[in-house]
Protein backbone atom coordinates (compact mmCIF):
# COMPACT_ATOMS: atom_id res chain seq x y z
CA UNK A 1 0.00 0.00 0.00
CA UNK A 2 1.39 3.80 -0.60
CA UNK A 3 2.25 5.30 2.16
CA UNK A 4 2.27 9.42 1.68
CA UNK A 5 3.27 11.92 4.28
CA UNK A 6 3.06 15.65 4.37
CA UNK A 7 6.01 17.84 5.87
CA UNK A 8 3.67 21.32 6.85
CA UNK A 9 3.48 23.84 9.06
CA UNK A 10 -0.51 22.98 9.11
CA UNK A 11 -0.81 19.65 9.60
CA UNK A 12 -4.18 20.33 11.36
CA UNK A 13 -5.78 21.96 7.97
CA UNK A 14 -4.13 19.14 5.69
CA UNK A 15 -5.95 16.49 7.96
CA UNK A 16 -9.34 18.19 8.34
CA UNK A 17 -9.45 18.25 4.16
CA UNK A 18 -7.82 14.71 3.80
CA UNK A 19 -10.39 13.28 6.00
CA UNK A 20 -12.93 14.03 3.73
CA UNK A 21 -15.27 12.55 1.27
CA UNK A 22 -13.70 10.08 -1.21
CA UNK A 23 -9.82 10.39 0.12
CA UNK A 24 -11.33 10.44 3.79
CA UNK A 25 -12.66 6.73 2.71
CA UNK A 26 -10.05 5.05 0.92
CA UNK A 27 -7.87 6.14 4.38
CA UNK A 28 -10.69 4.66 6.72
CA UNK A 29 -10.57 1.34 4.24
CA UNK A 30 -6.77 0.88 4.22
CA UNK A 31 -6.47 1.61 0.93
CA UNK A 32 -3.56 4.44 1.24
CA UNK A 33 -2.01 5.83 4.30
CA UNK A 34 -1.63 9.59 4.70
CA UNK A 35 0.27 10.92 7.73
CA UNK A 36 0.75 15.09 8.43
CA UNK A 37 3.64 15.57 10.35
CA UNK A 38 4.24 19.20 11.51
CA UNK A 39 8.06 20.87 10.70
CA UNK A 40 7.58 23.19 13.79
CA UNK A 41 7.92 19.91 16.15
CA UNK A 42 11.52 19.36 14.57
CA UNK A 43 13.13 23.38 15.53
CA UNK A 44 15.44 23.63 18.36
CA UNK A 45 14.40 27.87 18.43
CA UNK A 46 12.98 28.24 22.30
CA UNK A 47 10.12 30.90 20.07
CA UNK A 48 9.51 27.75 17.74
CA UNK A 49 10.83 29.97 14.96
CA UNK A 50 11.56 27.96 11.73
CA UNK A 51 12.07 30.68 9.27
CA UNK A 52 14.72 34.03 9.07
CA UNK A 53 15.31 36.63 6.95
CA UNK A 54 17.15 36.06 3.65
CA UNK A 55 20.96 36.07 3.04
CA UNK A 56 21.24 38.86 0.28
CA UNK A 57 18.22 41.08 1.81
CA UNK A 58 14.87 41.68 0.48
CA UNK A 59 11.36 40.89 1.82
CA UNK A 60 9.78 37.86 3.21
CA UNK A 61 11.44 34.98 5.30
CA UNK A 62 12.80 31.62 4.58
CA UNK A 63 12.09 28.40 5.86
CA UNK A 64 15.35 27.20 7.80
CA UNK A 65 16.83 23.81 6.20
CA UNK A 66 17.43 22.21 9.61
CA UNK A 67 13.75 21.78 11.17
CA UNK A 68 12.81 20.57 7.46
CA UNK A 69 15.67 18.16 7.36
CA UNK A 70 15.18 16.92 10.69
CA UNK A 71 11.40 15.93 9.79
CA UNK A 72 12.63 14.51 7.38
CA UNK A 73 15.16 12.26 9.18
CA UNK A 74 12.36 11.60 11.32
CA UNK A 75 10.23 10.16 8.72
CA UNK A 76 12.99 8.58 7.31
CA UNK A 77 13.35 6.47 9.99
CA UNK A 78 9.25 5.78 10.61
CA UNK A 79 9.32 4.86 7.00
CA UNK A 80 12.53 2.64 7.22
CA UNK A 81 13.80 4.10 3.93
CA UNK A 82 14.03 7.12 1.77
CA UNK A 83 10.43 8.27 0.67
CA UNK A 84 10.34 9.90 -2.87
CA UNK A 85 10.63 13.56 -1.72
CA UNK A 86 8.68 16.13 -3.34
CA UNK A 87 8.62 19.87 -2.88
CA UNK A 88 5.64 22.07 -4.39
CA UNK A 89 6.65 25.17 -6.10
CA UNK A 90 6.31 27.41 -8.20
CA UNK A 91 10.11 26.58 -9.97
CA UNK A 92 8.65 22.79 -10.59
CA UNK A 93 7.49 20.79 -13.56
CA UNK A 94 4.21 21.34 -14.04
CA UNK A 95 2.00 18.63 -12.75
CA UNK A 96 -0.27 16.47 -15.41
CA UNK A 97 -2.00 13.68 -15.19
CA UNK A 98 0.13 10.94 -16.47
CA UNK A 99 2.76 12.36 -14.09
CA UNK A 100 0.02 11.74 -11.30
CA UNK A 101 -0.42 8.17 -12.31
CA UNK A 102 3.29 7.39 -12.58
CA UNK A 103 3.45 8.73 -8.39
CA UNK A 104 0.40 6.18 -7.76
CA UNK A 105 2.30 3.00 -8.59
CA UNK A 106 5.09 4.28 -5.87
CA UNK A 107 5.55 2.85 -2.56
CA UNK A 108 6.52 5.72 -0.05
CA UNK A 109 5.79 9.45 -1.15
CA UNK A 110 6.81 12.10 1.09
CA UNK A 111 5.42 16.27 0.30
CA UNK A 112 7.16 19.23 1.40
CA UNK A 113 5.25 22.40 2.14
CA UNK A 114 7.16 25.59 1.38
CA UNK A 115 5.29 29.19 3.05
CA UNK A 116 6.84 32.36 3.10
CA UNK A 117 9.05 33.31 0.14
CA UNK A 118 10.64 29.75 0.09
CA UNK A 119 12.78 27.46 1.47
CA UNK A 120 16.50 27.48 1.99
CA UNK A 121 17.97 26.26 -1.35
CA UNK A 122 20.68 24.00 0.29
CA UNK A 123 17.83 21.97 1.70
CA UNK A 124 16.20 21.64 -1.71
CA UNK A 125 20.30 20.50 -3.37
CA UNK A 126 19.89 17.86 -0.31
CA UNK A 127 17.03 16.18 -0.20
CA UNK A 128 14.47 16.91 -2.73
CA UNK A 129 13.94 14.77 -5.64
CA UNK A 130 11.16 16.10 -7.59
CA UNK A 131 9.76 19.97 -7.93
CA UNK A 132 6.30 19.71 -8.57
CA UNK A 133 4.02 23.18 -9.45
CA UNK A 134 0.13 22.64 -10.12
CA UNK A 135 -0.11 25.43 -12.35
CA UNK A 136 1.44 29.03 -13.26
CA UNK A 137 -0.02 30.93 -10.54
CA UNK A 138 1.16 32.08 -7.07
CA UNK A 139 -0.67 31.04 -3.79
CA UNK A 140 0.32 31.48 -0.01
CA UNK A 141 1.42 28.14 0.49
CA UNK A 142 2.68 24.89 -0.37
CA UNK A 143 -0.35 23.15 1.41
CA UNK A 144 -3.10 23.40 -1.68
CA UNK A 145 -0.63 22.21 -3.84
CA UNK A 146 0.49 19.46 -1.73
CA UNK A 147 -3.46 18.77 -1.12
CA UNK A 148 -4.16 18.56 -4.90
CA UNK A 149 -1.20 16.19 -5.91
CA UNK A 150 -2.37 14.11 -2.74
CA UNK A 151 -5.74 13.97 -4.51
CA UNK A 152 -4.91 12.91 -7.37
CA UNK A 153 -2.84 10.25 -6.68
CA UNK A 154 -4.86 8.88 -4.31
CA UNK A 155 -8.20 8.86 -6.49
CA UNK A 156 -6.05 6.79 -9.01
CA UNK A 157 -5.04 4.05 -6.76
CA UNK A 158 -6.76 0.17 -6.87
CA UNK A 159 -10.16 0.20 -5.69
CA UNK A 160 -10.76 3.73 -4.73
CA UNK A 161 -13.09 5.01 -7.34
CA UNK A 162 -16.06 1.98 -7.94
CA UNK A 163 -15.61 0.76 -11.23
CA UNK A 164 -18.10 2.29 -12.68
CA UNK A 165 -16.35 6.05 -11.80
CA UNK A 166 -13.79 4.64 -13.93
CA UNK A 167 -11.42 6.95 -14.99
CA UNK A 168 -10.54 5.91 -18.31
CA UNK A 169 -13.39 8.23 -20.13
CA UNK A 170 -12.22 11.09 -18.37
CA UNK A 171 -10.56 14.26 -19.15
CA UNK A 172 -6.90 14.46 -19.29
CA UNK A 173 -7.00 10.73 -19.44
CA UNK A 174 -7.74 9.97 -22.92
CA UNK A 175 -6.37 13.71 -24.17
CA UNK A 176 -10.15 14.69 -24.71
CA UNK A 177 -12.54 16.89 -22.71
CA UNK A 178 -15.18 15.38 -21.21
CA UNK A 179 -18.64 15.37 -23.29
CA UNK A 180 -21.47 17.13 -21.31
CA UNK A 181 -23.78 15.52 -18.20
CA UNK A 182 -27.22 15.73 -17.97
CA UNK A 183 -29.76 14.05 -15.18
CA UNK A 184 -33.09 14.47 -13.54
CA UNK A 185 -35.46 16.06 -14.59
CA UNK A 186 -35.72 15.79 -17.99
CA UNK A 187 -37.16 19.27 -18.45
CA UNK A 188 -35.23 22.03 -16.23
CA UNK A 189 -35.95 25.23 -16.43
CA UNK A 190 -37.87 24.92 -19.58
CA UNK A 191 -34.30 23.19 -21.24
CA UNK A 192 -34.48 19.60 -22.14
CA UNK A 193 -31.96 16.99 -22.04
CA UNK A 194 -30.92 16.05 -25.20
CA UNK A 195 -33.22 13.58 -27.04
CA UNK A 196 -30.72 11.16 -28.00
CA UNK A 197 -29.82 10.43 -24.10
CA UNK A 198 -33.50 9.57 -23.64
CA UNK A 199 -33.56 7.30 -26.97
CA UNK A 200 -31.77 3.66 -25.34
CA UNK A 201 -30.20 3.50 -28.31
CA UNK A 202 -26.31 3.24 -26.62
CA UNK A 203 -24.45 3.10 -29.84
CA UNK A 204 -26.10 6.51 -30.67
CA UNK A 205 -25.51 7.72 -27.09
CA UNK A 206 -22.12 6.59 -27.14
CA UNK A 207 -21.43 8.54 -31.02
CA UNK A 208 -23.18 11.70 -29.34
CA UNK A 209 -20.44 11.89 -26.41
CA UNK A 210 -17.74 10.84 -28.69
CA UNK A 211 -18.83 13.70 -30.75
CA UNK A 212 -19.23 16.25 -27.84
CA UNK A 213 -15.35 15.30 -26.58
CA UNK A 214 -13.93 16.05 -29.70
CA UNK A 215 -16.18 19.02 -30.46
CA UNK A 216 -15.43 20.73 -26.91
CA UNK A 217 -11.42 19.68 -27.08
CA UNK A 218 -11.16 21.24 -30.53
CA UNK A 219 -13.24 24.48 -29.78
CA UNK A 220 -11.56 24.66 -26.10
CA UNK A 221 -8.19 23.09 -25.72
CA UNK A 222 -7.40 22.01 -29.25
CA UNK A 223 -3.38 21.80 -27.84
CA UNK A 224 -4.66 18.36 -26.42
CA UNK A 225 -5.99 16.64 -29.28
CA UNK A 226 -2.28 16.31 -30.39
CA UNK A 227 -1.67 13.43 -27.33
CA UNK A 228 -5.44 12.24 -28.07
CA UNK A 229 -5.91 8.42 -29.17
CA UNK A 230 -7.94 9.33 -32.01
CA UNK A 231 -9.77 6.73 -34.51
CA UNK A 232 -9.86 7.43 -38.27
CA UNK A 233 -13.67 8.28 -37.43
CA UNK A 234 -12.59 10.70 -34.98
CA UNK A 235 -10.45 12.53 -37.46
CA UNK A 236 -12.26 13.06 -40.48
CA UNK A 237 -15.12 14.59 -37.83
CA UNK A 238 -12.45 16.94 -36.71
CA UNK A 239 -11.44 17.64 -40.09
CA UNK A 240 -14.85 18.24 -41.42
CA UNK A 241 -15.15 20.92 -37.69
CA UNK A 242 -12.12 22.12 -38.77
CA UNK A 243 -13.43 23.12 -42.65
CA UNK A 244 -16.73 24.37 -41.27
CA UNK A 245 -14.75 26.65 -39.34
CA UNK A 246 -13.45 28.16 -42.23
CA UNK A 247 -15.09 31.48 -43.54
CA UNK B 1 -14.17 45.00 -0.66
CA UNK B 2 -14.66 41.84 -3.01
CA UNK B 3 -16.81 39.11 -1.84
CA UNK B 4 -16.06 35.75 -2.76
CA UNK B 5 -18.82 32.91 -2.15
CA UNK B 6 -17.84 29.30 -2.07
CA UNK B 7 -21.07 27.23 -3.41
CA UNK B 8 -20.07 23.86 -2.48
CA UNK B 9 -21.03 20.25 -0.70
CA UNK B 10 -18.39 20.62 1.86
CA UNK B 11 -18.66 24.26 3.45
CA UNK B 12 -16.59 23.17 7.02
CA UNK B 13 -13.62 21.54 5.22
CA UNK B 14 -13.36 24.62 3.06
CA UNK B 15 -13.80 26.64 6.27
CA UNK B 16 -11.14 25.10 7.97
CA UNK B 17 -8.88 25.66 5.12
CA UNK B 18 -9.79 29.55 4.96
CA UNK B 19 -9.61 30.18 8.40
CA UNK B 20 -5.71 29.50 8.74
CA UNK B 21 -2.76 31.45 7.95
CA UNK B 22 -2.95 34.83 5.45
CA UNK B 23 -6.22 34.26 3.72
CA UNK B 24 -7.77 34.17 7.65
CA UNK B 25 -5.90 36.95 8.57
CA UNK B 26 -6.90 38.93 5.51
CA UNK B 27 -10.50 37.66 6.80
CA UNK B 28 -10.56 38.92 10.16
CA UNK B 29 -8.59 42.31 8.80
CA UNK B 30 -11.90 42.64 6.83
CA UNK B 31 -9.37 42.75 3.87
CA UNK B 32 -12.07 40.17 1.98
CA UNK B 33 -15.15 38.63 2.98
CA UNK B 34 -15.36 35.05 1.93
CA UNK B 35 -18.32 32.89 2.41
CA UNK B 36 -19.36 29.17 2.41
CA UNK B 37 -22.58 28.12 0.98
CA UNK B 38 -23.97 24.19 1.73
CA UNK B 39 -25.18 23.43 -1.80
CA UNK B 40 -26.90 19.99 0.12
CA UNK B 41 -29.18 22.95 2.07
CA UNK B 42 -31.55 23.65 -0.74
CA UNK B 43 -32.08 20.34 -1.93
CA UNK B 44 -36.40 19.33 -2.21
CA UNK B 45 -35.20 15.92 -1.62
CA UNK B 46 -36.18 14.10 1.80
CA UNK B 47 -33.53 12.30 1.72
CA UNK B 48 -31.38 15.46 1.45
CA UNK B 49 -29.60 14.13 -1.91
CA UNK B 50 -28.48 16.69 -5.02
CA UNK B 51 -27.33 13.86 -7.76
CA UNK B 52 -28.64 11.30 -9.72
CA UNK B 53 -28.18 9.09 -12.07
CA UNK B 54 -26.81 10.10 -15.90
CA UNK B 55 -29.33 10.39 -18.55
CA UNK B 56 -27.84 8.22 -21.19
CA UNK B 57 -26.18 5.81 -19.14
CA UNK B 58 -22.68 5.45 -17.72
CA UNK B 59 -21.09 5.61 -14.39
CA UNK B 60 -21.16 8.21 -11.59
CA UNK B 61 -23.17 10.46 -10.68
CA UNK B 62 -24.60 13.93 -11.55
CA UNK B 63 -25.14 17.08 -9.89
CA UNK B 64 -28.94 18.21 -10.28
CA UNK B 65 -29.45 21.68 -11.41
CA UNK B 66 -31.79 22.53 -8.76
CA UNK B 67 -29.99 22.32 -5.82
CA UNK B 68 -27.72 24.60 -7.20
CA UNK B 69 -29.65 26.79 -9.09
CA UNK B 70 -31.97 27.87 -5.75
CA UNK B 71 -28.21 28.06 -3.59
CA UNK B 72 -27.21 30.57 -6.43
CA UNK B 73 -30.73 32.77 -6.30
CA UNK B 74 -30.32 33.09 -2.30
CA UNK B 75 -26.59 34.22 -2.97
CA UNK B 76 -27.96 36.95 -5.46
CA UNK B 77 -30.66 38.09 -2.97
CA UNK B 78 -28.03 38.36 -0.18
CA UNK B 79 -25.19 40.32 -2.52
CA UNK B 80 -27.98 42.17 -4.16
CA UNK B 81 -27.07 41.27 -7.38
CA UNK B 82 -25.56 38.53 -9.65
CA UNK B 83 -21.84 37.62 -8.71
CA UNK B 84 -19.12 36.37 -11.19
CA UNK B 85 -20.08 32.59 -11.02
CA UNK B 86 -16.91 30.56 -11.78
CA UNK B 87 -17.36 26.84 -12.29
CA UNK B 88 -14.29 24.86 -11.42
CA UNK B 89 -13.37 22.06 -13.59
CA UNK B 90 -11.17 20.41 -15.74
CA UNK B 91 -13.32 21.48 -19.24
CA UNK B 92 -12.41 25.27 -18.29
CA UNK B 93 -9.73 27.54 -19.35
CA UNK B 94 -6.69 26.95 -17.22
CA UNK B 95 -6.12 29.77 -14.79
CA UNK B 96 -2.53 31.76 -14.90
CA UNK B 97 -1.52 34.62 -12.81
CA UNK B 98 -2.83 37.27 -14.86
CA UNK B 99 -6.49 35.95 -14.90
CA UNK B 100 -5.90 35.91 -11.02
CA UNK B 101 -5.05 39.46 -11.11
CA UNK B 102 -8.30 40.37 -13.06
CA UNK B 103 -10.87 38.95 -10.87
CA UNK B 104 -8.86 40.18 -7.59
CA UNK B 105 -10.29 43.57 -9.19
CA UNK B 106 -13.80 42.14 -9.32
CA UNK B 107 -16.17 42.88 -6.71
CA UNK B 108 -18.25 39.69 -6.24
CA UNK B 109 -17.34 36.01 -7.09
CA UNK B 110 -19.09 33.43 -6.77
CA UNK B 111 -17.49 29.48 -6.82
CA UNK B 112 -18.75 26.67 -8.00
CA UNK B 113 -17.49 23.35 -6.71
CA UNK B 114 -18.63 20.47 -8.54
CA UNK B 115 -18.39 16.78 -7.37
CA UNK B 116 -19.34 13.32 -8.04
CA UNK B 117 -18.97 13.14 -12.37
CA UNK B 118 -20.06 16.72 -12.73
CA UNK B 119 -22.92 18.90 -12.71
CA UNK B 120 -25.63 19.25 -15.03
CA UNK B 121 -24.71 20.94 -18.37
CA UNK B 122 -28.57 23.14 -17.88
CA UNK B 123 -27.15 24.75 -14.87
CA UNK B 124 -23.79 25.49 -16.44
CA UNK B 125 -25.56 26.94 -19.75
CA UNK B 126 -28.30 28.77 -17.32
CA UNK B 127 -25.91 30.63 -14.69
CA UNK B 128 -22.07 30.19 -14.91
CA UNK B 129 -19.95 32.86 -16.58
CA UNK B 130 -16.67 31.39 -16.12
CA UNK B 131 -15.41 27.93 -16.49
CA UNK B 132 -11.64 27.90 -14.84
CA UNK B 133 -9.66 24.77 -14.71
CA UNK B 134 -6.08 24.78 -12.28
CA UNK B 135 -4.44 22.14 -14.73
CA UNK B 136 -4.42 19.07 -16.48
CA UNK B 137 -5.06 16.80 -14.20
CA UNK B 138 -8.12 14.82 -12.61
CA UNK B 139 -9.52 15.78 -8.90
CA UNK B 140 -12.11 13.80 -6.78
CA UNK B 141 -13.88 17.35 -6.53
CA UNK B 142 -13.93 21.21 -6.93
CA UNK B 143 -13.13 21.93 -3.54
CA UNK B 144 -9.53 22.44 -3.87
CA UNK B 145 -9.28 24.17 -7.14
CA UNK B 146 -12.14 26.55 -5.75
CA UNK B 147 -9.61 27.04 -2.44
CA UNK B 148 -6.61 27.39 -4.94
CA UNK B 149 -8.37 30.02 -7.00
CA UNK B 150 -9.72 31.93 -3.73
CA UNK B 151 -6.07 31.87 -2.34
CA UNK B 152 -4.27 33.08 -5.23
CA UNK B 153 -6.89 35.83 -5.37
CA UNK B 154 -7.10 36.74 -1.86
CA UNK B 155 -2.98 37.20 -1.49
CA UNK B 156 -3.61 39.68 -4.36
CA UNK B 157 -5.69 41.90 -2.49
CA UNK B 158 -4.81 45.38 -1.42
CA UNK B 159 -3.13 45.12 2.36
CA UNK B 160 -2.71 41.15 2.68
CA UNK B 161 0.44 40.78 2.25
CA UNK B 162 3.06 43.45 3.85
CA UNK B 163 5.14 45.83 0.90
CA UNK B 164 7.93 43.21 1.97
CA UNK B 165 6.31 40.81 0.55
CA UNK B 166 4.95 42.11 -2.70
CA UNK B 167 4.46 40.19 -5.52
CA UNK B 168 6.30 42.00 -7.80
CA UNK B 169 9.52 39.54 -8.13
CA UNK B 170 7.52 36.41 -8.00
CA UNK B 171 7.39 33.94 -10.66
CA UNK B 172 4.63 33.84 -13.02
CA UNK B 173 4.01 37.24 -12.54
CA UNK B 174 7.50 38.62 -14.17
CA UNK B 175 7.31 35.58 -16.19
CA UNK B 176 10.58 34.63 -14.90
CA UNK B 177 11.01 31.69 -12.03
CA UNK B 178 12.35 33.37 -8.49
CA UNK B 179 16.28 32.84 -7.49
CA UNK B 180 16.95 30.41 -5.00
CA UNK B 181 16.67 31.66 -1.51
CA UNK B 182 19.01 31.25 2.01
CA UNK B 183 18.71 31.93 5.07
CA UNK B 184 20.58 31.33 8.26
CA UNK B 185 22.96 29.33 9.28
CA UNK B 186 25.79 30.48 6.94
CA UNK B 187 26.85 26.88 6.70
CA UNK B 188 24.65 23.98 6.89
CA UNK B 189 26.25 20.54 7.02
CA UNK B 190 28.96 21.85 5.18
CA UNK B 191 27.25 23.70 2.77
CA UNK B 192 27.77 27.63 2.27
CA UNK B 193 25.97 30.57 1.14
CA UNK B 194 26.63 32.10 -1.87
CA UNK B 195 29.52 34.37 -0.98
CA UNK B 196 27.90 37.29 -2.80
CA UNK B 197 24.96 37.53 -0.74
CA UNK B 198 27.14 37.55 2.37
CA UNK B 199 29.09 40.68 0.83
CA UNK B 200 26.38 43.45 1.14
CA UNK B 201 27.07 44.93 -2.32
CA UNK B 202 23.68 45.30 -3.27
CA UNK B 203 24.16 46.08 -6.90
CA UNK B 204 25.59 42.17 -6.83
CA UNK B 205 23.43 41.15 -5.82
CA UNK B 206 20.71 42.30 -7.69
CA UNK B 207 23.08 41.17 -10.53
CA UNK B 208 23.53 37.59 -9.04
CA UNK B 209 19.79 37.08 -8.58
CA UNK B 210 18.62 38.21 -11.66
CA UNK B 211 21.09 36.05 -13.51
CA UNK B 212 20.02 32.90 -11.31
CA UNK B 213 16.63 33.69 -12.34
CA UNK B 214 17.37 33.84 -15.96
CA UNK B 215 19.11 30.43 -15.77
CA UNK B 216 16.59 28.77 -13.97
CA UNK B 217 13.99 29.77 -16.30
CA UNK B 218 15.69 29.07 -19.44
CA UNK B 219 16.64 25.20 -18.31
CA UNK B 220 13.10 24.81 -16.56
CA UNK B 221 11.00 26.59 -18.21
CA UNK B 222 11.94 28.33 -21.64
CA UNK B 223 8.28 28.36 -22.39
CA UNK B 224 7.98 31.48 -19.95
CA UNK B 225 10.52 33.62 -21.23
CA UNK B 226 8.76 34.77 -24.53
CA UNK B 227 6.49 36.48 -22.01
CA UNK B 228 9.44 38.00 -19.66
CA UNK B 229 10.26 41.68 -19.56
CA UNK B 230 13.71 41.30 -20.45
CA UNK B 231 16.45 43.89 -20.78
CA UNK B 232 19.13 43.88 -23.21
CA UNK B 233 21.86 42.99 -20.60
CA UNK B 234 19.08 40.19 -20.06
CA UNK B 235 19.03 39.16 -23.42
CA UNK B 236 22.37 39.42 -24.29
CA UNK B 237 23.14 36.83 -20.72
CA UNK B 238 20.49 34.45 -22.12
CA UNK B 239 22.33 34.59 -25.68
CA UNK B 240 25.65 33.90 -24.36
CA UNK B 241 23.74 30.95 -21.64
CA UNK B 242 21.88 29.35 -25.24
CA UNK B 243 25.34 29.29 -26.75
CA UNK B 244 27.13 27.76 -24.09
CA UNK B 245 24.64 24.95 -24.26
CA UNK B 246 25.40 24.35 -27.16
CA UNK B 247 27.89 20.98 -28.48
Amino acid sequence: MIRIDLLTLFPQMCETVLKESIIGRARERGLVRINCRNIRDYTQDKHRRVDDTPYGGGGGMVMQARPIYDSYKALCQDVGCPPHLIYMTPQGKTLTQERALELSRMENIAILCGHYEGVDQRLIDEIVDEEISIGDFVLTGGELPALVLTDAITRLLPGVLAASESYENESHFSFLLEHPHYTKPDTWLGKEVPQVLLSGHHANIENWRREQSLVRTFLRRPDMLEKANLSEKDKLFLKNLARGQEP
